[in-house]
């Protein structure tokens, strides 16, 4: 064989070959990175595609009729597991993702309370609840700048567990709350409600967010004049419309592009680097409503603001850039019944053609629908579903579920199929780009540490670092040490010592000083929000160092 | 930054993401092999688990309790699509691999007649049906030892895509008698009743393969005791047992993995390298029956093969190693809608202890029914079904399809979705090792090209060199050339010049001539296996000069 070099192995993949000692648990990202060429990234930008099964990429590619901007960055695939279940929750998905420890359903950011999934380490009763540190927060203390884009409230699971701590996904009021004051730079998305409106403490962090400089936009005209380095936009009550819809539903607001677009326009101008999160959030709602069309839509949206990270990053060669999903949902494929016999030679156009006849999501096009519903034939017109036959008249004008009626009848005639309404548990495609960027079967978790070790830091060190059992530390100190849940939506640590009273409240990086029964008041800010989970208080170092 | 390289990327992965330069037709997976370290391999091997969506592997990993062979070189994902339709058949996606042409649902080692499917160049009428070197061909042309392994019977359409031509997956006759006079070195499979028993034509292979010197072998225990250069391992008369079967059913087949290795063993006595194609065929057949159980196992005795490729290559160092299946089946999926929404509480003991129970495949169990079909609750037990519940023994005893209700229950119990009966248009896990190793996201097609390339030919070239239009070019060289179709099951080409008669067989690589009327006739072997496809006769450069 000439000019066969014998040693074409590297010594990294050499070890990962030897087959036996690969073991069950997770596997390290770092001893896989077989083809990166630094181990640091001055950016990082992750994007996540909620809830989009591997196949929705193949359809969106035919539906699209080109390659997507994810094809060239295909390097591996994700394993997405919960601690406690074989198919992840987004909460825990996002907290492997952005901590690097697995969780539990509706955990954000906090360690898991029960363990079962075969080869994940247990967690010690007394770390459960426990609040660990995000990629976001250590890319804040190496000086880095920092942003979240979402399409859903920003409040949701993913970017939530990027910026907060919640022992429950859906204590939107505590995660707004942590968000505003987590001194991101760039935060963009729906939620607005949970800044002011529907807010249980009846706080309006709409003022917080002007307090602190930020340029509060909520239209896309506004977001792009932007100049500012801070900016908060908040374009929906809860989620943005999906990408289909919104030219004739929501105009005014931005595209996952676009915001991301801005967003690393932004970012990129602190000189110490960024790190970015990115969510396509609703291919993942249109998934649980086995909505072919919404998923494939919001999903290109979602490879358009990839193309913008990709056209960033291949500029800049300091970016890593990773493109995953959390999560399978639905188990969509191209073929279902129909196709039971005749998959062989049915040609793209027959899965193609009628989901290039909708105009809107089923959501939106379920907007239009009268209340006596008389025009049901427009609706599901715009849905694709033209020339009615007299069955699926009949199905739709006796359906009881009009949403589910619809998705069923543009499936069937797309060839399309569905095993669930829930989430999956396949292993996912991960795509990855740049500096340190990470290749192979490895498991969500090692995507927080490839960032964090790109970034320069550890996440548990890091986690150390940030959250300490206040209680513990201050009695230490010689504080007398209350958690004051008087205000149940405001709960807030006192620590007592001779004349001297430290306030800390929960979800805010501030604490007060108070000397004796002086009026007189001191706040400062910190770098890191406390967390209080229900049964201890967690404040980071530098505060408690700030107590001594 | 410090430490941070600026010019980290390599030429070839800036080149491949000038996004908008990527075409919609079929990328070219040489220009990705970033990470390559050599152009060159002595030996290739490839792996094919027919029919095995990415999800198998996710159910196969969490049923076996440790990692697969296989989670260790995963590096990208493989588009299927056939040149007629979004879902392959196995013949075409055969060929796609094989050859490196996509082809038409049932074509095995010949150009399609019609291609509908976007980005996929037609093809002009005279070439249809024309046949194309494949990459077994190829090796053998560069002194290589060559072999093919399957579980199905060999005449099946994916070791046929790899060592025959024909214009339909079923004509075993053809497919048969070709391989037999291809030359191999090593095969290995079922199929015995295509080399005599029910062959229209009357020929009775057994006597060629013995002609031909090969070690002719029925079982396991003459396989692994051979120790000649040229094994034939025929074991069963059409398939071989699923793995789960084998010890009850068939105790006296091997393994994939014991024929895989023996076949490495053999073949690499070859001092010029070898090239090696082995399937994991009822995958694909569980996979239509929806039979998780019969999937997983047999996707797991699968990747025993792949581990015993893979201490070959690492040992070796100048072995590619390539697996992947050739299509999605089945549509597979943990979770199905009785998780809905449970899934994120539903630990990996819900989806796997149920399929622990079977003992046998669907197609082993209802081996055992009696017929009385009174045993049936013993049928069911085997399959895993313990303790019937009064519905399930009632779905049992009124089914008109005793196989679909038992896979229907096992997968309800076992929360296992699928959308489908037939195969599903997925991109596909691409894993790959050793030298040339293919990464990213590739065409089939592109298989064919790497593993030819690393092996140092051109498949375009090697097909203008071993299928020539048999009839013309003899014609031009004064022939008189007739095909000969009096015996339907054996046409031969006669070509007369003056008193000189050649006269050459399909499916054969020999050539006869005869000088006058004389009686005494010489035959004389060539590499190459001549083809008819009903219209025109293909025979080699190599037997066309001969005929000069």
């Amino acid at each position: 064989m000439p000019g066969l070099k014998k040693k074409w192995l590297s010594a990294a993949l050499v070890g990962t070959l030897a087959l036996s000692s690969i073991s069950f648990a997770t596997v390290n990202a770092q001893a896989k990175g077989k083809d990166k060429k630094t181990e640091e990234a001055k950016n990082v930008i992750m994007l996540v595609m909620d809830g989009s099964s591997d196949n929705v990429s193949t359809i969106a590619r035919w539906y699209k009729g080109e390659s997507l901007a994810l094809d060239n960055i295909l390097t591996g695939a994700v394993r997405t597991y919960s601690a406690e279940s074989a198919v992840t929750d987004s909460a825990p998905a996002a907290t492997a993702l952005a901590t690097g420890n697995k969780s539990n359903s509706g955990y954000v950011g906090v360690l898991p309370s029960l363990v079962t999934t075969p080869g994940v380490k247990p967690v010690a009763k007394e770390d459960a609840y426990k609040p660990v540190a995000n990629v976001l927060e250590g890319a804040k203390r190496t000086g880095r700048a920092t942003g979240i884009v979402s399409t859903s409230e920003i409040q949701h699971a993913t970017p939530a567990g990027f910026s907060s701590h919640a022992t429950s996904r859906s204590n939107y009021d505590d995660i707004a709350e942590q968000q505003v004051y987590q001194n991101m730079d760039v935060v963009l998305g729906g939620g607005s409600d949970s800044l002011n409106k529907t807010r249980k403490d009846g706080d309006n962090l709409l003022e917080v967010i002007e307090d602190k400089n930020y340029d509060f936009v909520t239209t896309r005209d506004e977001l792009l004049k932007s100049k500012s380095k801070k900016i908060w936009g908040s374009f929906a009550p809860s989620s943005m419309a999906y990408d289909l819809d919104r030219e004739k539903t929501k105009p005014e607001e931005p595209t996952i592009a676009e915001m991301t677009k801005k967003a690393i326009d932004t970012l990129s101008k602190d000189k110490d680097g960024f790190f970015l999160m990115v969510e396509g959030s609703k291919i993942d709602w249109a998934a649980h409503s086995n909505d072919p069309i919404g998923m494939v839509t919001d999903f290109l949206a979602f490879d358009d603001a990839v193309a913008e990270a990709l056209k960033f990053a291949e500029k800049d060669e300091e970016t890593l850039v990773i493109a995953v999903t959390d999560h399978g949902n639905s188990g969509i494929t191209i073929g279902n019944t129909n196709t039971n016999s005749t998959y062989d030679k049915t040609p793209v156009s027959a899965y193609i053609d009628p989901l290039k006849e909708a105009t809107m999501t089923v959501e939106g096009a379920l907007s239009l629908l009268n209340k006596e519903k008389s025009n049901l034939t427009e609706v599901a017109e715009s849905y694709g579903l033209k020339n009615l036959s007299a069955n699926e008249l009949k199905a739709l004008q006796s359906s009881k579920n009009l949403g589910a009626t619809l998705v069923q009848l543009l499936s069937a005639r797309a060839n399309i199929g569905f095993t669930t309404g829930g989430h999956t548990g396949d292993d996912v495609f991960l795509y990855s780009y740049g500096p340190a960027h990470p290749t192979g079967l490895i498991d969500n978790t090692d995507i927080a540490h490839t960032m964090a070790g790109a970034m320069g830091f550890q996440l548990e060190d890091l986690s150390k670092d940030l959250f300490v059992d206040a209680q513990a530390e201050l009695e230490k100190q010689g504080y007398t040490v209350k958690i004051d849940t008087t205000n149940e939506n405001n709960p807030e640590l006192v620590a007592t010592k001779k004349n001297r009273t430290i306030i800390i409240p929960e979800n805010r990086n501030t604490a007060t000083i108070q000397v004796g029964n002086s009026k007189v008041k001191f706040t400062r800010d910190f770098n890191t929000v406390s967390f209080y989970n229900g049964d201890k208080f967690f404040i980071s170092e530098e505060m408690l160092k700030f107590a001594k």
